[in-house]
């Protein structure tokens, strides 16, 4: 097996290698990241939530697995016995490695030998887990009166709570790839991988082999990176394996996506965080095969997802019940589940269909998930965290500092560090520039070694300054023209800018404006660059109006507000007034603020609303108000209570409460 | 063949024979009906009605028949050519039958020598265009080369427009028995018979048959009364055999409820007008045969009707496409169509079932029926008509004098002089006071022959004084009281009276109050009774509101306004502000009008309600306004304009119309 050097193997959580090296090719992705490590955040919106990852969500995370024995699990799988049950969920162990792989990418920009140590100790803890044949898995091993090994796979009702086997592999594998790429130790790498040669030769086609599939599809992304990682072919062999066998087991249902085979889904159902994974597995696979058929099914699912069943903040899985996608246009407000994870996941999707396509409308959804439904699931001072990312509110919604079952706060961990990845990529000597964040990086472009920087106060404002810090090449710079300029809210039936505003665009190379046509969502300068070279990117930022599809209930006759990439939310503490009981203006005219000192340096939107209620008579009374809003990720900050993000504009939507009654449930007439 | 005296055969439209006379019982029914001929309306609110039809229905619909060429469809037939096309439509014969229908029960009250002389003629040129076998259908008879005899009953899509073979047969037989029981003239009822002898020869079981069923059910019907007039039997099992085999044939459809057997029916489908008349024949033979399968299939059929398919206005058939009932709760108030004929139809409905049952609630809706979805469908003056009923206009509707397929204005024609049949019922020593009509009547109860009158300006107050004019009787009197009153809109899960009212009900015998408990919804007084006792009845008849069930989507947020038994609704003429931009208060406080010299007495209901619009900033303007409503039946005597039933009570379903826009689909803000 070959060594990488650990430079090389720095890479994002998405993808393994960085642009340039020869494993790359491996991936096989037209397009090549540019890795979080080769990029960093020097101020603007980004900064604060990275200092604030490593700060406070990482070692949160870390003190959490501790106080709640998820260590002590592993220890107790050393000795096993039957008085010792299980504490919480049998993926508890993943939260330890999602944990371990944030804090990796945290070491690679900020060298920590305390941390690094600790680590290391927590490896050994999971080492010592470890059954002589390789299986870890410390719900089953901790305990020899459980169901035997792989049964939870096999008999769904009976044993769900033995079905995260390959669920833990797969985190597993991330966290131990990311730790071996920032430190260079193989030990926690090494059992990963004796826990995957474990599944590879008990699991899969062939003679004393169980045809069995996971029960949840991060093994499938984790088995493909292995593979990148060690160019052992078997990984990515048991991957597609995994893949191609859903649905054709007897284990068919629709929550893990295994009602019909992979290649005959079109339709983005079950339980919303598993089916991301699978369809990032999906394009990884296809990605390194060229297998089109992959590609189609996926290209068909991310259709339905974004022209039925995506909320305008970018969640997806509107169903409480199963963590699920809904129907088509199924997308209710109050009861919206939209999973933290499942933004997370999202963007591992979107993200690799740019790679494979290269079309800006994938980075428009994840800019969209970004900004909104992702970044809503952790408190500013990342220090809590939203399992739920509900769109209407009237209260007892606040983040938690940490979960019973913690996927959210981990999957964060592991997330936020990995944000400078996804800001540039490369495509021989194509350069694409898909986020406006303030940073400095260093890129290879066919060879030639370019350090470059943004300076932006993206997302309050639509200057960008885009400079050539050192080197010279010959090459397209492509500058993603966001979604909201180019007036598609994403590419797709769901949701239209209601307004008619086209908001303005110019981009200048040393200060004289260029003219070019867009090019997939792209703007492309192609010329020779030089050291100096600066580019001055603008976009008009005016407060849009968006509506809904007509098909979507919930919100029939309201319409939502962004700003650039943002979107607004009413919320109490900033109205002297119920939020919910308005009536917007019906051509609605906006004020933005200067940026304020509070929730993060926020700005706030003001519009002129109507309060409605009715008098004691019984009569309807309209009260002229102004509406202030912020945006929907600093929500739930100053405590519970009302929020809404879509806004009635029309009266079937508004709703007025009597006096003294504290909801419309409550209001009297018609019980 | 038994002659029964003229007299004795003066009877209903409905049922052919008078209480206490022999056949009587050949009907079955448990309960008799006092037919129209036995009750004299004397004023109140239906003497306008009866006279209109007399003086300008009837008149009409003849002189119309005249114009339209429906005579010479039957000179045409004397002489069939191939030159010779059928005008309009092969089913107008039976405007002809109903007209005569209508003006026969006319001559029993008014003997008019010149119209029976008029009638005459026309029979006589009806009797010309038999074929030498009977056959008589002018359509297939003027033309040889149409399709041949019975074959638009096998053949639906190619040759729908010969289908009316029996339907033409059924109005022949209503309209040729009574002008035999009015004037005791048999050349029409000799023709028509020889038509249905034609048709039981050719058509049911056995060899040499065909075994085809009425594309519409009114011959069912009509030959369950050919055997009550005639005692033969043959009649009565060609209307069974029709009934049994719908839904056995090839010809399955679910508009003419050919879909599958009527005894395995539980759902009020298809063409409304053919559906109610196919219950109404099937209680028709239940009746005689004792068959309680046929019965509990209506009942059934009736629970889906009231609990799920009726309007407000008692009208039935909610679709245009087909003239057909809708899917439960599909009650659209602006696309309502709630055909005329359906009305009537319903009407014979529930007064077969309260024959059988003798159960209040039968009458409930035949009374909503009657005085809201039914006369709506005929102008005060009689002399103008609505094929559809709607419960919400913005204008475009306007009753007129005649149709191409004239089927509403012929059943006019016949049902209002039918009117009085409908008043009292007679089972043993039961006299049974179903509706509140100013009238004078002679009763047989157990032999006892009574005259008795009913003093009353129902439905515009609660008060009637009932009189033993002449005669005396051991008899139970059994009144009913009113659904209105007993909190019950009709018993079904479809409506529910929203507000907390309790009318309250007298009954005094010469001025004593009676104590009593409701049976079946009758309050009963059983005693000695004389002539000069008077029982004065009083209802309360406060306004009232009532809900929809929420599965009605159409009615959601709204109500409707009753007082007694009729449905009111805001008209334009009466207000100053759009009818549809509004929202009642949510106590709504109603004043009622004394009697009122427009629309023929109308009592007007006013309620202070809030007017919407936008003022041209796009803010929401409410103005303070009383809204005038008029009794339902009353609309569209003024022009064509705005007219709402169903109206917002809450703001879900408030619409408020900008400055210069005429409809809330021309609003402006989202196209």
């Amino acid at each position: 097996m070959k060594r990488l050097s650990i430079s090389a193997l720095c890479a994002s959580l998405v993808l393994t290698v960085s642009a340039g090296t020869k494993l790359a090719d491996a991936t096989g992705y037209p397009i090549s990241p540019v890795p979080f490590t080769a990029v960093k955040i020097n101020g603007g919106f980004w900064a604060p939530r990275l200092e604030a990852s490593r700060t406070t969500t990482i070692p949160l995370a870390f003190s959490k697995c501790e106080e709640s024995g998820r260590y002590e699990n592993f220890i107790r799988a050393v000795h096993p016995s039957e008085s010792n049950k299980v504490d919480g969920y049998p993926f508890d162990d993943t939260d330890v490695y999602k944990t371990i792989e944030g804090a990796s990418y945290r070491l690679s920009n900020f060298p920590d030998k305390a941390l690094e140590h600790y680590i290391d100790s927590i490896v050994e803890i999971v080492g010592a887990a470890q059954e002589p044949d390789g299986y870890l898995y410390t719900a089953r091993t901790q305990n020899p009166s459980h169901p035997h090994r792989w049964s939870g796979q096999q008999r769904w009702v009976e044993v769900e709570n033995l079905s995260h086997e390959f669920y833990n592999l797969g985190h597993m594998l991330e966290g131990a790839i990311a730790y071996y790429q920032a430190t260079g130790k193989r030990r926690f790498l090494d059992i990963a991988q004796r826990y995957a040669d474990c599944i590879c030769r008990n699991i899969g086609e062939g003679e004393g082999k169980l045809r069995l599939i996971p029960g949840h599809q991060i093994a499938e992304m984790a088995l493909v990176k292995l593979y990148t990682v060690t160019g052992d072919r078997k990984y990515l062999d048991q991957a597609k394996f995994f893949l191609d066998a859903r649905g054709t087991t007897l284990r068919k249902d629709i929550y893990l996506q295994s009602h019909r085979p992979v290649l005959e889904q079109d339709e983005a159902v079950g339980h919303a965080v598993r089916a991301t994974y699978q369809y990032a597995g999906m394009a990884d696979v296809a990605a390194i095969t060229g297998d089109s058929s992959y590609i189609h099914a996926i290209d068909r699912i991310w259709d339905n997802i974004v022209g039925k069943k995506i909320y305008i903040t970018g969640g997806i899985g509107a169903r409480h019940e199963g963590e699920a996608f809904g129907d088509n246009y199924e997308l209710p407000n109050a009861t919206s589940y939209n999973e933290t994870c499942a933004s997370i996941g999202n963007v591992y999707v979107n993200y690799r269909l740019f790679l494979l396509h290269g079309d800006a409308k994938y980075f428009d959804v994840l800019e969209r998930t970004l900004y909104n439904g992702l970044i809503s699931g952790v408190s500013i001072d990342g220090g809590s965290f939203f399992y739920p990312n509900p769109l209407s509110s009237t209260g007892n919604y606040s983040r938690q500092p940490w979960f019973g079952c913690a996927c959210c706060p981990s999957n964060i961990s592991r997330f936020i560090p990995s944000l400078p990845g996804y800001v540039y990529a490369v495509r021989d000597r194509d350069l694409f520039v898909n986020l406006f964040v303030d940073n400095s990086a260093e890129i290879n472009v066919k060879g030639k070694k370019l350090t470059l920087s943004q300076s932006t106060q993206y997302p309050w404002d639509g200057d960008i300054r885009l400079t050539i810090d050192k080197g010279s090449a010959d090459m397209a710079v492509n500058i993603r023209i966001p979604g909201w300029v180019r007036n598609s809210v994403v590419p797709s039936d769901l949701y239209a800018y209601s307004d008619s505003l086209t908001p303005a665009y110019s981009i200048k190379v040393n200060g004289v404006a260029v003219d070019g046509t867009l090019d997939n969502g792209y703007f492309s300068i192609d010329r020779k660059w030089r050291k100096g070279d600066r580019i001055d990117i603008h976009f008009d930022m005016p407060v849009r109006t968006v509506k809904a599809n007509p098909l979507v209930e919930a919100d029939r006759g309201r319409i939502a507000i962004e700003r650039g990439p943002i979107v607004y939310c009413a919320e109490w503490p900033d109205n002297d007034f119920n939020v919910h009981n308005i009536i917007l203006n019906r051509n609605p005219k906006f004020t933005v603020s200067e940026p304020l000192d509070i929730l993060g340096n926020i700005r706030q939107i003001s519009t002129p609303v109507q309060a409605l209620s009715y008098g004691d008579d019984g009569s309807l009374s309209v009260e002229n108000k102004t509406l202030t809003l912020i945006p929907y990720y600093s929500w739930a900050h100053r405590g519970e209570g009302d929020m809404n993000v879509w806004l009635p504009i029309e009266l079937s939507a508004a709703s007025a409460i009597p006096p003294g009654a504290s909801s419309r449930e409550d209001n009297g007439f018609f019980k």
